[in-house]
C-alpha cells in the first residue's frame, strides 16, 4: 500500500473544460487506490462529481482565473478562484499537493505567494521532463523566471538533481547547462558566468548541452533561464507537433500511402505516445512548499490523469524536503 | 541570361571533407551557367578540380582553420587560410560572394573583419531560413551575437525584412519577435524593451512569435538575440532529426511495418527533403559587404550546391546594397 496522499485538482484549469479535467481525475482515482482528491471549482461542477466518487470531496469556489489574465494581479484579486483556494488548501494542510492545467503564470504566482517558497530557495522554477527514447531529461526553468542570475541556475541545478533522484530514479544525475556550444568558453556573458558558478557549486555539473542534444539523453537535468527554456521547450513541442501533422498529410496523399499508414498505425501511435507531453502530465514547480504540478492548457484526459498521479508521486517522494536539505546545505 | 557572378568556395569547409564540397561545387556550376567559382584550398585539392571545370579557377592556400579553434584568434593568425583568403578575394573585388561550410565562428569573424560591415550596421547577424510547409521563416540571429541590445534587434529586423523581400520574394514581410508569450507585456526585460523598439522603428513589426509557432509560417522574419536563436534553431533541427530516426526504428520494427514503410517511402522522402536544412543550403550573414553564406558543418553535396547557388542569388539581388539603404534611412 502506498502512502495516502491528498491532491487538490483545479477543475476549472485547461482549455478543454472541466469535463476533461474530471474525467482525468476519475482515471487517476481508479489508478491509485491511496489517492484522495479535492476538486476545486463551482459547486454545480464539483459537487456531483465528488458525490459520485469515493476518496473525493468538493471545494466550492466562485471565481475563475482566465488564461489571458495578468497572473500576479489575478491571484491577488481573485481570492476565491480555484487556483488560489487550491494552493491555500495545501498551505493549510488540508491537502499535500496541487494540480492545475490552468494559467501557468497564475499557478506559479499562487503557489509561490500562497504555498510559499522552501526556505533558502531564491526563485522557484518550472521543470519539464523532455521525453526521449534514450533517457528523459528534466529541463529547468521552462518559464517561471524570464530574467535570471547565475546563482538562480545553481539552485535550479540542485533542485533538478534532487527531483531526478527522487522522481526519475536517477542515482547520479548528470546536470548540463543549455548553451550554444559544447566548449566551456562558449555562450553569452550570462552563460559563461553560470558555467563557472555551476562548476564551483554543483558536483553533478557535467558541462554544456546544445539545443540539438536535448533529446540525446546525455544529461538528466539541463538548466537555463526561463526565457530560453520556454522558447526551447515550445520549439521542441511545436516541431514534433508539426512533423506529425506533416506525416498525417503524407499518409493521406494517395491510396498507396494510406495502405502503408494502416500497416504502420500501431508503431506510429506508440511513437507519438512516447514523445507526447501528455505521458508526463505536467511541469513540476520546484522550490515551493508542497507539490505543485502545472499541466498544459491543452491537457487531455490522459495528461490530467498523469499530472495528478505525478503530483502524488512528488508528495510521496518528499521532493520539497529533499530540496530544503540541499539548499540549506548550500547555505552553510 | 542571369547576371554573371563569382563566388569563392572554401574547399576545406565542412566535416565531410573537400570531396563533398567539390562535388557540390560541380553541381552548382552545372545548375547555373552564369556562375563562376574560385575554389580556395591546398593546391593539390583545388588545382585539378579547377583544371577540369570551366568557369572555375583555384586559389591555393596553405592553412586551414579547424572547427574547434577560437574563431577571432584563428582568423588573425591564419592569414593564408581558405576562410581568410576567401573573404579577402571578395574584399578586393575578385569575387562577389563567399560560401563555406567550415567553422561558423571563423566565417563570421573573417567576413566581419576582412569583408567589412555595411556602413551603419552595428552587428552583422546570421540568418537561417526555417523550412515550413506553410511559409518559410527567416530566423535572425542564430548565433553571431550571443549578447545583444534592443537596437541590434531593430537592425536584425530591418536586414531580415530586406532579405525576405530580395531573396524570399515576400513583398510585405511580417516581422516577429521571438518571445515567451503572444501578449506585448510578456518576456524578459530585454524582450520587453526590444518589443517597444521594434514597434517604434520597424514598420514591418507584427508582434511576438512563440517558439511553438515558428513553423506555423505566421511570420516571414523572426528576430532574437543570437543565444536564444542558436538554442532555438538547434532544438528545432535536433527534434526533427531525432523524430525521423525514431520513425526509421518504428519502420524496421516488424515485417508489417517494413511493408508499410515501403509503401510510404516516396512521401516520406519528399517530407524529409522539405524540412531538411540541406534544401536551403546555408545561413546568410546579413550586414557584411558582399554575400557570405555559411553552410552546416555536416553539409552534404546538395547542401553545398544550394549554398553556392543561394550565394549567387544573394549577390544578384544586391541584398547588401538594400541593407545599406535601409540602415542609412534609419540613421536619418
Amino acid at each position: 500500500m502506498a502512502e495516502p496522499v491528498t491532491i487538490v485538482v483545479d477543475a476549472m484549469g485547461g482549455d478543454n473544460g472541466p469535463e476533461v479535467v474530471l474525467r482525468g481525475t476519475h482515471a487517476a482515482l481508479e489508478a491509485d487506490p491511496d489517492l484522495h482528491v479535492i476538486v476545486c471549482g463551482p459547486a454545480d461542477v464539483t459537487g456531483p462529481f465528488a458525490a459520485a466518487h469515493e476518496r473525493c470531496r468538493a471545494q466550492a469556489t466562485t471565481e475563475v482565473i482566465e488564461m489571458g489574465e495578468h497572473p500576479a494581479g489575478a491571484v491577488r484579486k481573485k481570492k476565491d478562484s480555484s487556483i488560489v483556494v487550491g494552493c491555500r488548501l495545501v498551505k493549510e494542510g488540508a491537502a499535500d499537493g496541487f494540480f492545475s492545467a490552468g494559467s501557468t503564470g497564475a499557478c506559479l504566482a499562487a503557489a509561490t505567494l500562497v504555498m510559499g517558497r522552501v526556505r533558502g530557495v531564491k526563485r522557484p522554477a518550472l521543470g519539464q521532463v523532455i521525453p526521449s527514447y534514450a533517457n528523459p531529461t528534466l529541463l529547468v526553468d521552462v518559464g517561471a523566471n524570464a530574467d535570471c542570475k547565475p546563482e538562480y541556475l545553481v539552485q535550479f541545478a540542485q533542485m533538478g538533481a534532487a527531483y531526478a533522484r527522487a522522481i526519475m530514479g536517477v542515482e547520479s544525475p548528470r546536470v548540463g547547462l543549455l548553451n550554444i556550444g559544447a566548449e566551456e568558453t562558449k555562450g553569452s556573458e550570462f552563460a559563461q558566468a553560470t558555467f563557472e558558478a555551476l562548476r564551483r557549486d554543483v558536483p553533478e555539473f557535467a558541462g554544456n548541452c546544445e539545443g540539438g542534444n536535448l533529446l540525446a539523453g546525455d544529461f538528466d537535468v539541463v538548466v537555463c533561464d526561463g526565457f530560453t527554456g520556454n522558447v526551447c521547450l515550445k520549439t521542441l513541442e511545436g516541431t514534433a507537433k508539426t512533423l506529425f501533422s506533416y506525416l498525417k498529410d503524407a499518409f493521406l496523399s494517395s491510396t498507396k500511402s494510406k495502405l502503408g499508414a494502416v500497416l504502420l498505425k500501431g508503431d506510429l501511435s506508440a511513437l507519438k505516445a512516447k514523445v507526447s507531453p501528455d505521458t508526463y502530465g505536467g511541469a513540476p514547480l520546484l522550490g515551493v512548499k508542497g507539490a505543485c504540478i502545472v499541466g498544459h492548457g491543452s491537457s487531455n484526459e490522459l495528461a490530467v490523469k498523469n499530472g495528478i498521479l505525478a503530483s502524488a508521486t512528488t508528495v510521496r517522494s518528499h521532493v520539497s524536503e529533499v530540496i530544503a536539505g540541499v539548499v540549506a546545505g548550500d547555505a552553510r
